[in-house]
């Protein structure tokens, strides 16, 4: 078995806030992140395919393929978005880091057989990171 | 003459976008950065003050005091922040990396001596960066 | 289960030295890591927990908590130190870099629910780094 | 038990070419990967080591004696290389970057003693990686 | 006047070799640089082009048009290839990281009204460089 | 003219105090830098080299000479030392990045003719550099 990983990237805005709490509990739980007209980042995407080598082209998986399903599925989607207020997803849970890589891997694993294990690592920032698979 | 430099960083959101402009210009213009609800940014700062060093000291300047100018000065003042509707200065121009430069020039700039030159460089992807010095 | 990471930073002195070997065997063993006035790194440090997110935050664990743990345990204890001079627990072994990631483990193990599984890796050069999680 | 990583590079050409497929398949399989007279790359190589911190010297593996062989096993025999022209185990695979970290492996395992956890991390690319471990 | 500069990059190989002189002299000259059967490079380039910013969009140069530019003159003429084979400006003079930055300069300044100023940065490896401007 | 540029790096012990000077102004003066026991870096080297481009060769200065060059004059003298005790240009002045600089420049301007311009870029945390160029 063997790993390979495909980098990529998409800028956009958030803010975390549940509207359910009020703007005091929001403040002391999330601080500057729950800042009414949103901040952003530019994520940093890895994304991770664990399988097989195949013989005949010593590939694990076309790496070609990979940017292209990361083009359609995460940085049209996401780039240049606000994630609150574009992203269906994220109308009913925050986008924190961590539910942004799950998305991520949820838009993403249906690309895979199931032979496959898939990985995501997203950066928010250059010190802050998260790993999901699954 | 010695040239030193002190890196610090903020996000935020921000848009590109002329209201007197038809919805069709912007995004003409402006592309996927005219989009509604705005997107995001890492900003990584470069601080880059030329000046001589101090015999006493060695130092050009005191790193210590370049650090909290940037950080109440710029960090306090455009971290976590919707560049757009949060920041005075951006109610009539645009936020391009360009006039944010500018921006962090004209408000650091009254804090060195005449003697001293001083240099911004802002990056707002790891892919695009702007320098200016006055 | 999802792993969040954080990194931090700081800058020490060190040696790697037993005072029971003659000096000819620390020259062999350690090379001129054993030079008798010590030398320094820029330690970067990364945080990485594993655990499941709350439904109620998105969050595995709070990053601005986190990065306050970090602050006050390991930074202000290590930052800008002789690590085998001023570091109790290097009086009596060498401050490895596998010895640095141990005592950091320790340090901060405590402050963690045990469904949380920590790791820490410790880069002592841009080319050299340790990874260790207990 | 701890990991210990170290950081290397070489520069070299290769092509993605089976010379049993017809120059069509060749392109449509390995894309411009498969342009006749070669492309090339920086390889960044990570080279971890899992194993126990010996008392003594608060070392897992003497990170000199690592840099050495990695130099003589990898380095010496890859840099400045055409991998497909020079480089004998790739007279009949294709040298993927899949199948340069098994080679990889392969030329190192047989230094450590089997209680030591081996595992190759390259770069093709700054944007793609892959991982092996045997 | 500010300076924008965008980042790009491209994979090629090349060798460094004199037909004119012997394998000797090839050697003492260009080292492991005249290898017969090339090397390669991930080759990272900056561009910067200074100028005053317009007022109206707040932009020096349009950002999404220098990529494009770069897309069309650069990478396209020089990604995935043999420097010494392919690229006809290299039939007769040495693709040194000198030359190849002076023939981007010589094929993006026609694309820039004469009161730009444009500066090549081309990073051959992570730790060698050299800058053109003209 | 163009410039070409060579990266090394060094790890070294270092404080910043003056004897002439009571604790406590130093502990104003240089803060924690000034702790007695010293503490270090892994300082990063940019040696840069402004000239014409030898058309015979298409180099401005042999890369392989000036990484000779920087290894025995810089890295030799530098590497694994603690500035103030090993380092005799620093027994009467402190070892502050600035004056690392300005003793880097001096060590290395001898080996180039007067037509070359020499500038030296000194990081001494991944946040903090230092440019001079006599």
């Amino acid at each position: 078995m063997i790993t390979i990983s495909r980098k990529a990237h998409f800028n956009a805005a958030h803010k975390l806030y549940r509207p359910d709490w009020t703007d005091e509990k929001n403040k002391q739980i999330f601080g500057k992140c729950s800042n009414q007209n949103f901040h952003g980042h530019n994520y940093e995407l890895i994304v991770s395919l664990t399988g097989q080598v195949d013989p005949e082209t010593g590939y694990v998986f076309d790496m070609g393929e990979l940017k292209k399903i990361i083009k359609s599925e995460i940085e049209d989607y996401l780039d240049h978005k606000n994630l609150n207020l574009d992203i269906k997803e994220f109308s009913s849970i925050n986008p924190s880091a961590e539910n942004i890589a799950i998305l991520i891997y949820n838009r993403l694993i249906k690309y895979f057989e199931k032979s496959y294990k898939l990985k995501i690592t997203l950066y928010e920032t250059p010190r802050n990171f998260v790993e999901y698979s699954g």
